[in-house]
């Protein structure tokens, strides 16, 4: 099997550089990469031979002896699919069936040690950043600061670019951070995370400057029961299909099922999202030690919205939240 | 055409969003997008249709009135093409020939602008980072520094994780910054850039910590005469192939032509590494308002290494270079 997505690659062999292909059969795995990456290979992986080559195409030719090769599908393009028939004369190139994400969905202790890692991270730089007096500040300063804190707490960077959204700018689902300031009466939603040795955090809270609205107030109570109910849901042996369902459920029965205008949730490793996603359409079964988010949310174009996010590790009784952190909607003025 | 690389949708109608896929023809266009991004594509596009759909290529057969598509076969996948092709029955799906890569090559005037000031943030945080007593640092906190450097100074963030190598690390040419402290006669080499609105810096000194060894101060010469050389012939007319041999040109006639395992230089722009490539195999001819790095290195294994890059623009003349920092070996110790 030829696996060429880098997130398979670390998975697999622990390789970090950006070039690089991964030859595997029963017997053995070679590593392909260029120049710039002999020595960091050679320090990262361990049971991997290595290959050198200026381009990776060239390298799998040299070094492909078996008589078909699969390859991933979902990563490798119809360009990409040219230069490997062009470099593997004679031999069948398949489709792999099979993928590494699968794999890649069941998490082991040192994986989940990593997570837990980022989400506390994340958790602790949120409740040092709700200590400053944030009304007045832009959301690209709140960002900013956020980001700090969670370096200066152990973080590698942030998992993703924050989503730091004010007003009516919560009701963009992935707003970018702007110039707007914070003022009296606005939402504030927060969607971040920690990255830790490659592993990501994913946390989404919604607080509030000054006296909710009763609209506020409505819309984030509504938010944080389909979180709840859904949240309670998750367990080894739940299709993750129903607690989507489930979710939607509680907001439709409010009116309100039209203005949750994305999926509820998706896998989080060494990619922010990754296998299984939590939506009508997956058909994945959770299991022990798969860890995904809950992100119920509900926006309205021009008022505002709410998102309420955990990352959770699915256990054989329920759960394990690593993003704890308070649910009441904070007033932060 | 069905354009799917989001730099190249950012590129054409100005929509920076992570999920949408743009479709072209002589009269209009049509942005397809979910729900998340609606409000966003809005605000970001002007002339372009948008068509909100749950998932792109739902979208994509909802709208194709044409009987034959052409898509990127440089980005889309074979999954994607197997999933286009059962949303598009009964048309033709094309590679396209023609890559809106080859448009982005050219900067406008706007571009060249925040390229610019991106580069001015970068060599303005360097120039911060040596006022600091760097010796007893870790790479790590170098880096920080350094990104902390570029935010203050007006960036959105790195354009992509320093590299920051010390000592024997500076001779893996993408060393990631580890919790090595820099010592004295140590060589520090600081592979960076800002991101600014999209647009990428990227800039490469290496300094000593203390006096240079003769292999040091040679080595650095060395790579010096190479990058000084190759600057020389950019120039608008000239071949990228031609600028590359006579890179490595100079570090052949001092025996030390092995020791440089990387491509010449690349475009920069929305992407950080983009068309087109200095090396022997891109047939590109270089032209006015490009935007390229030059920047050759040598790296011995155990030992250390030495590159020295700069983000240029080519001109009619010559080139503009807009990394303006000292190149004499600098003893930041």
């Amino acid at each position: 099997m030829l696996v060429t997505n880098l997130f398979n690659i670390r998975y697999l062999c622990g390789f970090t550089g950006s070039s690089a292909a991964l030859l595997i059969n029963k017997e053995s795995a070679v590593l392909v990469t260029d120049g710039r990456y002999i020595e960091q290979a050679q320090a990262e992986t361990g049971h991997v031979a290595i290959h050198q080559a200026r381009s990776l195409h060239q390298g799998i030719g040299q070094i492909v002896a078996t008589s078909h090769v699969e390859y991933e599908p979902t990563h490798v393009t119809v360009a990409q699919f040219d230069s490997l028939s062009a470099v593997l004369v004679g031999k069948t190139l398949r489709k792999s069936v099979f993928t590494i994400e699968s794999m890649r969905r069941l998490k082991d202790a040192s994986e989940i040690e990593l997570i837990t890692q980022a989400c506390a991270v994340s958790t602790a730089a949120l409740h040092a950043l709700v200590e400053n007096t944030l009304v007045g500040q832009s959301e690209r300063a709140i960002a900013r600061k956020l980001n700090e804190y969670m370096i200066e707490r152990g973080a590698d960077g942030p998992a993703f670019e924050a989503i730091v959204a004010s007003g009516p700018n919560t009701a963009i689902p992935h707003h970018q951070p702007s110039e707007r300031t914070l003022g009296i009466g606005d939402l504030l939603k927060i969607d971040f995370g920690a990255l830790v040795q490659g592993y990501h955090a994913d946390c989404t809270r919604t607080f509030v400057a000054g006296t909710p609205t009763t609209w506020q107030r409505e819309t984030y109570d509504s938010v944080y029961s389909s979180n709840a109910a859904a949240t309670a849901m998750v367990a080894d042996g739940v299709e993750s299909a129903s607690v989507d369902q489930c979710a939607r459920g509680v907001l439709d029965s409010m009116g309100r099922l039209d203005e949750f205008v994305h999926g509820l949730g998706h896998g989080v490793g060494l990619a922010i999202h990754e296998d299984p996603f939590l939506s009508a359409s997956d058909g994945t079964r959770l299991t022990e030690n798969m860890v995904i988010t809950v992100e119920p949310g509900l926006y309205v174009p021009g008022v505002g919205g709410v998102r309420i996010e955990d990352t959770l590790v699915v256990t054989t009784q329920g759960s394990c939240n690593l993003t704890v952190f308070p649910y009441e909607l904070m007033d932060i003025s």
